[in-house]
């Protein structure tokens, strides 16, 4: 199943994709895409229903997050060998883990917004897990069983803020509407094998990344076990598990997002964002 | 008012303490303390109730953390310069940042659970600050106007999965109960002045941090304005803003919690925490 959030920010609303490629609404199976209806039972349920036999939804309508409750946004940096080797530093010995706000998710297609005084606003796409139940120092044999799906996420990233203002990466993570995350939550079942999925990201048309979770240096069920001896996982967190090459901070010289660009970005049968990116108003 | 949560794990009430030192329950005027219950107007509100007139709570009960839906738990790090000398960091030239997962608040006596393979669990008094209303870009003159009130947190810390497991410091800081909160959420009519509250922390009785917020380098409103440049602040947030001298990690040789251990610790004027020390039975 393709299960995602549709209606305006905070008022979202359950919603399923048909295999028209039709948005259809999810209401009066559950009440959100998180918590309780994350478990494998509560997934196979969902599952029973006839997508075409729920309510449409206007194709234009807004996607949100495409999770909801979500207690925890855990991002692994430097998790591919040659966006590390870009990045001037060496794959580390054990996953590095860092937290972006949860006050920065919105949807997948919500701009980016560049925030006061930024000129490194970056991006990178990501192989984004959700977890569905509850766990703490799983095995790495049983890590997977605890993953309701995945989806796409933009990991964006102010590098100075990141890397030039004293200590830790949180302050270059957590901005608003650094995190989009969506269109859908791909349940587990449907991707069998999430070490294998292409993924790209292009900017005003261009690619930038184009790479694959194949060259993920710490795998899905690696980094859930790993976290989890660290940590109670809880249905609804997000596992972001780092980016591929091709980061805006790589190039030479370094190209950084402007008012106006355009960002599409898509991993293999998880489907694809597009972001405007904005100068914050507020 | 001292605003405060009780009752079994998950399924806290709101309540109040008394003038005569009772617990009260408000759960007649108020869901929880949290969110839209945090605004200076929902606070007079409940400001105007004679907590006398309020049904008593049994005295043994057990708080929670003294708020709820908290979204972010960030802490200021290295803002003593006395507790950047003895942890060998220099102090930051703006604040330091770092996030705690919000999975480890937990109430002001619940334990402070050891991690498998931990030996270096450590304790830090601190003096946090809960966010009352959404802020962005704030000015530090208009900062504490979004200030709902102040609590005691013990910023549990675990320094090998801190600072020896590769890059930043989450892994360390995240763990279950690694976050005690409470007892009371003071509200900031109250604390006239929060950067002159003297703090201390025992273990088993003898003092181990023996400080004051006085001696804080960046302050609450610089803080408070300071963060809202990097994110917006909702309702329940909490900013813990870093720890004195005297942790475990500073002795010479270091001393770290072991099962058994009791720790108390107390900020003037906002209550007093206790905790036995236990290793994860998990």
């Amino acid at each position: 199943m393709k299960l995602l959030r549709h209606g305006p920010r905070g008022q979202e609303k359950p919603g399923i994709l048909a295999g028209d490629g039709t948005i259809r609404d999810l209401s009066a199976h559950v009440s959100d895409i998180g918590g309780d209806a994350l478990t494998d039972a509560a997934l196979a349920n969902l599952a029973k229903i006839d997508p075409m036999s729920l309510p449409i939804v206007a194709a234009d309508t807004r996607l949100g997050a495409c999770v909801a409750g979500t207690g925890k946004f855990i991002c692994i940096g430097l998790n591919y060998a040659d966006h590390a080797a870009e990045s001037g530093m060496a794959v580390p010995p054990e996953p590095v883990i860092f937290m972006k706000a949860t006050s920065a998710i919105c949807g997948p297609n919500d701009p980016v917004i560049i925030p006061r005084g930024s000129t490194k606003t970056d991006w990178e796409v990501e192989l984004a897990v959700i977890i569905g139940t509850k766990c703490k120092y799983v095995s790495e044999a049983d890590a997977m069983g605890h993953v309701a799906g995945y989806c796409v996420a933009n990991d964006v990233s102010e590098r100075a803020f990141q890397t030039e203002r004293a200590g830790q990466w949180t302050k270059g993570k957590s901005c608003d509407n650094f995190g989009q995350v969506g269109p859908y939550l791909v349940t587990r079942d449907e991707v069998p094998d999430p070490q294998n999925l292409k993924m790209w990201l292009t900017v005003n048309g261009t690619k930038m990344q184009d790479g694959s979770t194949k060259t993920m240096v710490y795998g899905v069920a690696h980094v859930v076990s790993y976290l989890s001896q660290f940590m109670t996982l809880h249905p609804g967190d997000i596992i972001s598990t780092g980016t591929p090459p091709g980061v805006g901070m790589g190039m030479k010289p370094p190209q950084y997002l402007r008012a106006g660009d355009v960002i599409e970005l898509s991993i293999e049968g998880l489907g694809q964002q597009r972001q405007e990116v904005i100068v914050d108003l507020v």
